[in-house]
């Protein structure tokens, strides 16, 4: 079950309202690479998952994103001031409206949507999505330090960014206790999976390790070979 | 913060896999109505609210109802069990191909979406959606109870059905003790607020306490009073 | 079925265009607490709802929210002017490019969705989701009152605001006729559904007649009971 | 202003309940192509026409389009029958689950969204849009007609269908008292405008009046031309 | 196959970066009269299109309609600039967050769907759709033309405007070789096919070729005649 | 430029229709991990990739997954048939009435979305999600491989999925060369970046690779260390 206590991770500070960088924010609360994404993501994939292990891992770190879902919303809650305190010539016509607390809206006023949720059950697929997802997630918050001068936000925005960090790291090497099951087995054992097609072609056409060597067959005109009639 | 704690908030029991009602079991999981939905809103409306009383009504049932999440879709990782055991002729398809724990859809595949939240940053208000709200939960609760015969569902249905009777009677307890103010302010006071205007005219219309009494005035053809150029 | 009147139902005026404005009272043409919302909602219920009287009730506001969609309407179109009097360093850049007459989005560039509509099929249910609806369309219009100086906007926003409260009084007074059926019937008569859980917990945690009183037993520490293994 | 009749625009019959089709109609309800995005199309596009002549097409047939969802809508709330008779083996959970009148979603489940609608203030264009969502709603009317046996359906349908061919017979009519106005002015004078791209090539390359004649001048290997560096 | 070359269709040169219109050509990139939804129309029509020639012109202007989508997303990278260069005081937040690249959504913020897409398995419906669609484009970069002095930006929108034209021509000569066929089959045949219904009266009520002559029958209060109990 | 080349680049065979089986591969074709997703998401960071080994990278499988999703929808196209031969008692409504060919939605009925692109303009960050999609795509193919006993389908689908290995490791290999660039910069070189907060309590705790050793802190009970007041 989950329980709520009153006081936050880690303790939030904002300096001044600010309704311009809360329009900006809203990306980690409501965003396809927020905190709420990420909870809904590893609570999702700890619900099919078999590995006690693991399910204690995906576990943890929901409840975690859960708990920055809530410093962001506090810090946003205090960036966006009253209803009455958002100027007349604010570009953001939703915060003027409905404000009073953040809506789980992005940036650009996108709703949340159970589409940016990836979780597929298979774990090491899953892992896999998830370390990717951590990423995104910090260089939001990096762009987002570049936005404000507000020394409590930045300080809490360094305090969930190293978060990010902390649970790209162990998603990690919680893959590489992984390696060869799941959708890893058998992984590029066939012809095809070994070959790579040079689709687009002209002047910018290169080769690195990513289509030569490690076995790799590289073919410069595929239509020629396996589409005919 | 929120904290997970491994024990669930009531014991979830299935007695048998059941994919076809685990698919309807989804609208409670990520549905307009469903648990998700509700620990969002009071969760979303209480960063906003500065009453702090009524703060900690919304923070307390908000993280019941996320408790509520987890034994919904702990229910469901039981019913719909392993991918292999979806037989080939089962009409849910995304469960067939995306299995292995459930996905934040409704019974009809709609993922979901914040759309579905309504904070508003005026208690009054938000109370009322609340009410409103359980009794949409309520009721879907009631029609997934026809529809399922394990005892061990039907019993945590019951459960959860019975609170959300319980949240519908805190939050009207709560509405009593905010009369006259916010949006309930002044209500009622114009001349317009106490017109009724009788724009669906023929057979079957009707006359009740809803257009006549408590000061009502009855417009029998409204157009040709207002709306003149 | 519906006609179409070319009067208005309440005649609309507007002093000059103000294309910023127009985006802000787009909220209330598609956007989620809407007209059209409030028009589909009620229509949608007509349609399953088989007490004449209700049913009647439904048609009657109904066709009346349609009406207020007119007016929203005709008001948006005088505000955002021609496409040419849209000027180039102009926030809203969707009624730079496909204006020439309002779009059903909200103020922050949305698309309306059925999403938004709640019928449920049980009226006493459907007419508690359509109080609290009111009340947050009267909401809107109250911080929108508060964004224009336009005395022409003005008068029509505080008839469409005495509307919603006429309408919320005729709800609220229908649901009383309705006490006792539906899934008001054999209301909290469960041990669960008067029990409060207190699952936020720490400094703020407060008593009222939501959580005592009224037969209520107060549970301060919830998963020590009923979710052991 | 819009206002209600009780008599429908036509008499709609239906012989027995059918939940399978009422599935399948609900795509004339809530879908893409159905009579709501019809009404909101022309409703949306007359708010921002000024001419006053095809104003009154736009809202003529914008009306009617309301009365044809009523139509449907009536017709679905007798296929679907009372919640308890949707049986419990049957695909579609939502009706099921949430039945008692028609939700405004497609045959897939879909909510209905504004993104389906083509308002674009230039008439020319919106005409011509609305020729060829006439066309799509017939179409699915042939369709349906196909999966009922029932015969009060089948005349309700063909009545829609009828009033589809009407509807895109008068845009047809109103678009050629346009020819040269808005966007066909100075249509096709400039020498792109008059080539054909042959960008797919192959067993298959074929000629026709749409790639030779008529001015056209016909490029066989386009990027040779144009897009070097 | 699709293959891509590295020259574009049509060399594409921005003078100097502008963010703010940037977001403006974003319709076209990922918005509902864009570049992605033409050429995933055209593509998805394709694949169940049977008449080779048809098909053809299909492939041939879905494939060109994807250099297109190159061609402005390029142009959106020069426009955009770094992430770096986007002013804090710059309206666009999602470009100031997620910049580097365009992101596939419209102007106001709203991701790109396939609810875009018409595609309906017959011919002469399709293509009509089509028809419609390109007006849209066209309109849609005239006003973009409007909104930017770049000399290079306007060189590319000319040419792509251009397109628009020559693809509404073909598409309209398409349609006369198919006169007769599909959804045109014994068009406008019943009675009910010949009536214009006057669903919208009063001041306005207008007289036309769209509700006179050719056959056309005018039906002053529908109700009356048909909707009786 | 894109060209489209009318063979396939590997050739689809189809034994026999079968539309059961065809709802469930529309998860490849309009799904969240299927072949546009890839496309799109490969082709848009393309856009804004100043790295021309990466760019050619991206463009390479960007347009071989235009290629497969071709495939795909020439495979749907053969599996769906004739309209008129899907049957009555079929539980996919929308191939019933809207078929013809292959509609951009998923399994469920949920049209494709630009939110399932993840595009953020820092190519380490590009690459790793890049990674994660190619295993979920991969992941996807298995369970339709066992979902159908089509010989030429399988075929095609084990080609599919030993492409999404082949990419897989194309990006992991170009993921190497950027090591301690952009976001991947100065990574877990702060304090908070390397502790483990054990947010989620009870019988199930466990430790591992993932919250020891490596320089990782174990905090069992974060918020008495970082949260007062
Ligand atoms: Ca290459
Ligand atoms: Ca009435
Ligand atoms: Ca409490
Ligand atoms: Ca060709
Ligand atoms: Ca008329
Ligand atoms: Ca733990």
């Amino acid at each position: 079950m989950f329980k709520h206590v009153k006081d936050m991770e880690y303790t939030v500070h904002v300096d001044r309202p600010d309704p311009r960088f809360a329009v900006l924010l809203l990306e980690q609360f409501g965003g396809g690479n927020g905190e709420l994404k990420a909870a809904m993501q590893y609570f999702s994939q700890s619900l099919g998952c078999n590995d006690p292990k693991i399910r204690d891992l995906l576990q943890d770190i929901a409840a975690e994103e859960l708990s920055h879902l809530e410093m962001v919303g506090e810090a946003l809650a205090m960036l966006i001031g009253g209803v009455d305190t958002v100027p007349r010539d604010f570009a953001a016509n939703h915060m003027a409206l409905l404000g009073g607390g953040p809506l789980l809206i992005n940036s650009g006023g996108e709703p949340w949507t159970a589409n940016y949720v990836n979780s597929n059950g298979d774990i090491y697929t899953d892992l896999s999505s998830n370390a990717g997802a951590e990423l995104r997630a910090k260089l939001i918050y990096e762009r987002l330090l570049q936005q404000t001068d507000d020394a409590g936000v930045k300080d809490m925005i360094r305090f969930l960014l190293s978060r990010e960090e902390s649970h790209n790291f162990s998603f990690m090497q919680a893959i590489k206790t992984l390696k060869g099951t799941g959708v890893n087995k058998d992984f590029r054992d066939s012809d095809f999976s070994k070959k790579y097609m040079n689709m687009s072609t002209g002047q910018g056409d290169s080769r690195g390790p990513w289509n030569q060597g490690s076995g790799t067959s590289y073919e410069s005109d595929p239509n020629l070979r396996y589409g005919g009639p």
